[in-house]
């Protein structure tokens, strides 16, 4: 990233629209714009207006045809997103209007931002900490309440303020010790030792609060995941069809059908759902599907909830084979037997299959996934079973794999100082643990950071933002 | 629709994005705004600010929890696109946002806006007429550079000059004429009778002119229609899954595949082209299949440009019987004998093939869809088989169907003016026509319209335009 370069790109969704918004960014920005823009009110420059400015106009290509009618706003260095000199063209949302408005900018002089390259300008240019900027992208992303709630609090700097305050006791603390080592002959202590641990504690105590909150964080943000199990055919594919509400996974009535595990999210009622079918278990030879009912095992450690899906229509034989097999690695989730199939048993038969589940201690639902007969109410259930805190306004939860393992070395390290301190270590020990815990919450918020760790993070925006 | 109301939409393409832009039209916008909307700098008030401020702040829950961080864009009456108060708010484009900012301004009384809204309150409120509101639909469907400008000079008013001055030019006509029937008793002529006709020719020529530049307008705005045909299986469906560069038309090796006929555009070099596979002719009993051919005698009679293709590999024993009825629809269209298949014969083979068209004289490609040996050729053809007028910035074409239905009916009307005034007919008659004949352009620039007029053609447009 060369930040003597003005770049340009579609900031809005791709595709057609109403309007459509092209973000310029840069030294030359104005100067650019300027160029291509003519204002409708004559006797008016952009490159003369005050940031904050709106202007009506229309882009008048270098042969003289106009482009569009446009709205041009100006942003001033530091005043905008980037903290550079910023225009914002409002042209029609056409796919062509999109494409020559981006063309007529590029040769101008204008280079095609990457992705995320406004929001790396706005951290080089310390509009926002590394954190705060890959909440942007976060924000973005958000397809529920609390994972908006967690981005957003994350933007306005809710997480960096907690990590900025962490890292100036730090370095308080740090200071202290490592004056007593210029004095290291003398064996004098600045720094009350009882207060130093008292200090580090308190500090392992709020990291590791934070290196806990990530697994709800990364459940808000990527959904709660739900494994869909049980034998083959009893109409896992259907009822994940009907909860999808959309025909993702192949639904037959041959046995095995869904030999791969199939994700998708769905919100209910704001919370997100990740629901993963798996292949049916049952016993069998067949070398690839056992391949499958293995990788179903694996889903059903990694979820939270599980959706043990049982057909009324079929008296299993397997029933205590299957519990032994889900029940082992379901240990300690949420369980729901979903009886299916219930509009095609009676009463009594329903009876005979509950009664073969009686010693499971489990909520039990009776749907029809292919009538839709009560699925209103395992949506319930989901909900109830999910029990998420009710994340508040200034909560800080961390949603982040990188500022998790951040987190974690952080708290190893602090742990360290702890036991530095325990059994009195050397000044030089102490003052290097402290410093490999600030260095690793220095990471989180890009204090301390490499063009390949920006490279990464920013890769994962998308282009105009 | 009801123009108390204050409406709201989100106007960027569908989906997620760096931004989006939600726009707020009506009498209560800046107020139903100024009440979820928090400026950055203290002290200041949405509501206090001119027409062409920008403001950074937040989007406040009545929770008061923060939704977003937001551009806020404020356009005081009449100085904004629909004519009345308008509020454009940039949030994050995630779907979260977008739904959450619309929820949060519809609890503050805001309507949701039907399909383009602010398009017919900007016509209702006279900032444009309605044949530049339609050009707005049209400029944001435009997908081609000629497209474009078309409806772009249309939105600017070019056509609604020309009409205008039409109308002026009538109405002095038809004012001289009335005059004369408020003097009925005495017989005077305030109107010169030669003066008139030549005034009655020259619009007729010019309303002609402007119907006539429909055909040119419909294929610019939706593709020249080009039309493959030839027997089964010689690698039409290859050949438009080639130029379409996708995978629309089944392929098969079975005869007779394609029976529906399929249509899709392509830009070629700014150029649009419409090509409509069909289904292959051959002699058949199949009822089902016959119908197919029906339909393509019916699509080679639509098209500008027939493209015939003919497999290299095979000596047809049916060139004639087709030759005759390819031939006898595509009078006065372009051919072109697209030879396919060319890699798997030699020379020799090749030339026995050609010669069966010897007597054919149409421009012959040779290719292969499949190797895509030649393709690029293929498309120079096209493009010059094209042959379409370069339109100049101001160049004024009718691209829309019900200006063309008025013109149509506005055209006859003149020439019934002219017949009039040939004939000698009364001053009463004369008048009627000529009043006809403005009525029906009046329908063109809305002067004239009905809500169930303007109800059909707001409805085609986007929501939050």
């Amino acid at each position: 990233m060369n930040k003597e370069t003005t770049i340009a790109a579609i900031s809005t969704a791709p595709g057609v629209g109403g309007i459509a918004v092209v973000r310029v960014s840069g030294q030359e920005a104005i100067n650019h714009v300027n160029k291509v823009f003519r204002p409708r009110k004559e006797g008016i420059s952009l490159s003369m207006q005050p940031g904050g400015t709106v202007l009506f106009g229309t882009l008048v290509q270098p042969d003289g045809e106009v482009l569009d009618e446009v709205l041009v706003t100006l942003f001033r260095a530091p005043h905008s997103y980037t903290g550079e000199d910023t225009v914002e063209i409002s042209c029609h949302g056409s796919l062509f209007v999109q494409q020559q408005t981006l063309k007529l900018l590029l040769a101008q002089g204008c280079v095609l931002a990457g992705p995320g390259e406004f929001s790396q300008r706005a951290f080089l240019n310390g509009k926002m900490d590394l954190s705060q900027a890959e909440a942007v992208a976060d924000l973005i992303a958000s397809t529920s309440a609390a994972a908006h709630r967690m981005a957003l609090g994350q933007m306005r700097g809710n997480f960096s303020g907690e990590l900025a305050a962490l890292r100036a006791k730090l370095l308080e603390f740090v200071s202290l010790v490592e004056l007593e080592l210029d004095f290291n002959e003398e064996d004098v202590q600045f720094a009350d030792r009882a207060e130093l641990k008292r200090l580090s504690t308190e500090i392992e105590g709020k990291i590791a609060r934070l290196a806990a909150s990530f697994s709800l964080g990364n459940v808000l943000k990527n959904g709660i995941p739900v494994a869909l199990v049980g034998e083959t055919n009893v109409g896992k594919s259907t009822l994940l069809n009907v909860l999808l509400n959309e025909e993702r996974a192949i639904v037959s009535d041959v046995h095995g059908t869904t030999r791969d595990v199939i994700e998708d999210c769905v919100n209910i009622e704001g919370v997100t759902f990740r629901f993963i079918d798996t292949a049916g278990i049952r016993n069998t030879d067949d070398k690839v599907e056992n391949l499958g009912i293995e990788r179903t095992y694996q889903k059903i450690e990694q979820a939270s909830i599980i959706l043990w899906v049982i057909d009324c229509t079929q008296i299993s034989e397997h029933i205590e084979w299957l519990t032994e097999r889900i029940a082992r690695r379901a240990e300690g989730k949420k369980i729901i037997l979903v009886f299916n199939k219930v509009d095609k048993v009676n009463q009594d038969e329903r009876a005979v299959v509950d009664n073969l589940f009686a010693q499971f201690d489990a909520e039990r639902i009776y749907i029809s996934a292919k009538k839709r007969i009560n699925t209103d109410e395992l949506q319930r259930a989901l909900l109830q079973a999910a029990q998420l805190p009710e994340l508040q306004p200034g909560d800080v939860v961390v949603s982040n794999m990188r500022h998790y393992e951040a987190l974690s070395a952080a708290l190893a390290a602090i742990r360290r100082v702890n036991d530095d301190l325990d059994n009195n270590l050397p000044h030089d020990l102490l003052s290097q643990d402290i410093r490999e815990c600030m260095h690793y919450l220095g990471l989180i918020t890009g204090e301390i950071s490499t063009d390949e760790v920006l490279g990464t993070i920013f890769g994962r925006f998308c282009v105009g933002k």
